[in-house]
């Protein structure tokens, strides 16, 4: 059947020399990578199966990732992967949700039939789908071995982009801008909170010129008046109100690579307080942008946000920027290089970044968030919305 | 702010008395629930905020549950929630994502302060967002505790709905009906998958008479052709063709309470194999749901099923059905009772499942399921969509 894959074979190849570079340097033989993130960057694979136990394994010695997944998701690897078919393993079907037995007993049986059950094996031991109970099954089913956390070691080799990546980040960063904007045009007194965010998934799916829109790795956010000093609620069946605050956090995602975009909008006049607020957050996002090129750490990033804040009096705990590209739910992070004291991490070109600059107050809070890229000229941004308090008249 | 809350606090009490008696019969003290379905089905707390780790604790000497997750997040707990406000715990924000310090570091210290470090206490070792690392600081951090798999026993308590809950679950069940008909109407040769997935999302948020839909658990799920031989792709670019197999699998959840359901169409003339195949499909799924009454085993309906399979020389593996309620991404499924040989949970009136009688064959397949509650009369299927192939002219 006719599958657009996402990229070249070659960049795939490319990404597997990096990453096996990584594991040598790391001492690891062996990759078992749970995280849908992980296996997708890795091999193209795409589906939504990550609700039961599956994995890509990476071995120094195997020219090709092995896929390992529940029988019946099999096809799905075979259309949207370039991966040999006696590299794509399906585990029989009565082991899923089975109260004593585990897919990665099978998985195990896998590892030992090629020979590798003493070899070093890297596990993601924080990846959101690999259990607690998951790891236990490949700790007993491979006692040769030593198994230890790979410590996102496919995460940091996702952090700097490729040319072909960065083309699908500035495309979610179109669809974003499109679709934070029609969103911000159904702002208006008494429209039910659902009838934005139903607009917002239409127009996120619909992309432009057949660049569609994949699903986000989360879903969109609305929060209203005093909900605006909590960042993660979801909508309701209230209408909008007369007059007051609205944040909207949306993403978009073009082959499953994102976007996300937050901003806030007053209804009717805003109050003072809440302009001062964020023209701050704007002017902190402007510094601290201007400043992430090349060679700056992410601290000295958050170091100039946090510099502007008490210029005016503000603080924020809480990291105001973090790596985004490929992801799946239940979160568009990379979970590695933070904005935040601490974090070292050398910033490079093509990396990208969530710069969250969101300030929660005790009863309201406000945010403008941009996607940037990193340049030579600073942070480039992927997507152009005002950057203000949006007021809607 | 005016929230509205899904239920009478008095259902959120019977809740936490039924789970209390679970914990005395299975000899747990306190559970630590990071299942996203768990915590809001015992406390109503909700929001996008389970990529970190959070959790809910129930203790067997304890009124109300504790609700721990990230500060900034407390709020939403506070608004969503009943639960009094020195059981709402935030955890440090420079914890979250660290590369050696784990937010249930805090919960462990929460624990030992309540004097609770010696208890007998059941983890969800398998739930989607428990990870290997949780468990382990965890296990580190309360050395003086007996610390084991709780094998879902709330997600085995939500099993049989409230009159309540299955309010929710018709709602979603009317959703699902008009969302599948708005999909079927769109589905036309040229028309490209990610149009009618566009209008999917849109008619599932917009729900009906101001019932709102939630995000679903799985996204909408579309195959095409040779892809129908598998269940989890997701939408492409690509024009429908002007003859061939449609196979779409979508929710709709109230207040995340999910009713599932798929569809298989044909565009064009349909060749006799598919219109057979599907007939077989429709006529197991009738006679299994006519005796899914309670008393009766889960495996005894999945024989049914399968009797009528081979009746006409089919066979499927994978089990033909799983409960459904509450839940959260990535799965609609509440990982208890299957439908499936071995599986001897007794019906009881009010359970919800998917009856999901899809069958993948080598290069197409063909699924007519449904969502359906268990009453006196057997399987009242909550949707209401033409059961059998549907012909697009």
């Amino acid at each position: 059947m006719s599958y657009q894959k996402p990229f070249e074979k070659s960049e795939y190849e490319q990404r597997l020399i990096k990453v096996k570079q990584r594991m040598e340097a790391a001492s690891f033989d062996l990759l078992i990578c749970q995280d849908p993130a992980s296996m997708g960057w890795l091999t193209g694979f795409d589906g939504w199966s990550f609700y039961t136990p599956q994995a890509v394994l990476v071995h120094l010695n195997e020219a090709t990732p092995i896929w390992f997944g529940r029988a019946q998701d099999r096809k799905s690897a075979q259309i949207t992967t370039d991966i040999p078919d006696n590299n794509l393993i399906g585990f029989s079907e009565p082991l899923v949700q089975h109260p004593s037995k585990h897919p990665f007993d099978e998985l195990c049986d896998l590892v030992i039939a090629r020979g590798w059950d003493s070899a070093r094996i890297g596990v993601e031991l924080d990846a959101h789908y690999y259990t607690a109970r998951a790891h236990q099954h490949i700790v007993n089913g491979l006692p040769n071995a030593t198994i230890s956390d790979n410590h996102e070691i496919v995460n940091w080799a996702r952090l700097v982009k490729s040319e072909a990546e960065l083309v699908y980040m500035r495309e979610a960063g179109r669809i974003v801008t499109d679709t934070m904007n029609k969103a911000i045009s159904r702002l208006r007194p008494g429209v039910r909170q659902f009838e934005v965010i139903a607009d917002v998934y239409h127009r996120q799916i619909t992309g432009f010129d057949n660049k569609f829109g994949d699903y986000t790795s989360l879903c969109p956010l609305i929060q209203v008046g005093e909900g605006t000093s909590t960042p993660h609620l979801t909508w309701t069946d209230e209408p909008l109100p007369d007059s007051g605050l609205v944040v909207m956090e949306i993403g978009a995602a073009r082959r499953h690579y994102h976007a996300p975009l937050t901003r806030t909008m007053h209804i009717g006049p805003a109050p003072d307080e809440i302009v001062r607020l964020t023209n701050v957050i704007v002017e902190g996002g402007n510094e601290s942008l201007a400043i992430a090129k090349p060679g700056v750490t992410c601290e000295e990033v958050e170091a100039v946000w946090q510099s502007v804040l008490k210029r005016y009096g503000y603080s924020k705990e809480s990291r105001v920027g973090y790596s985004i590209g490929l992801n799946y739910p239940p979160d568009w992070g990379e979970r590695t290089a933070s904005m935040r004291p601490g974090d070292t991490t050398e910033l490079q070109a093509g990396m990208c970044f969530h710069f969250q600059s969101g300030i929660w107050l005790e009863n309201f809070g406000a945010a403008v968030s941009e996607p940037f890229v990193v340049t030579e000229n600073g942070g480039e941004r992927l997507s152009d919305v005002a950057r203000e308090l949006i007021v809607i008249e």
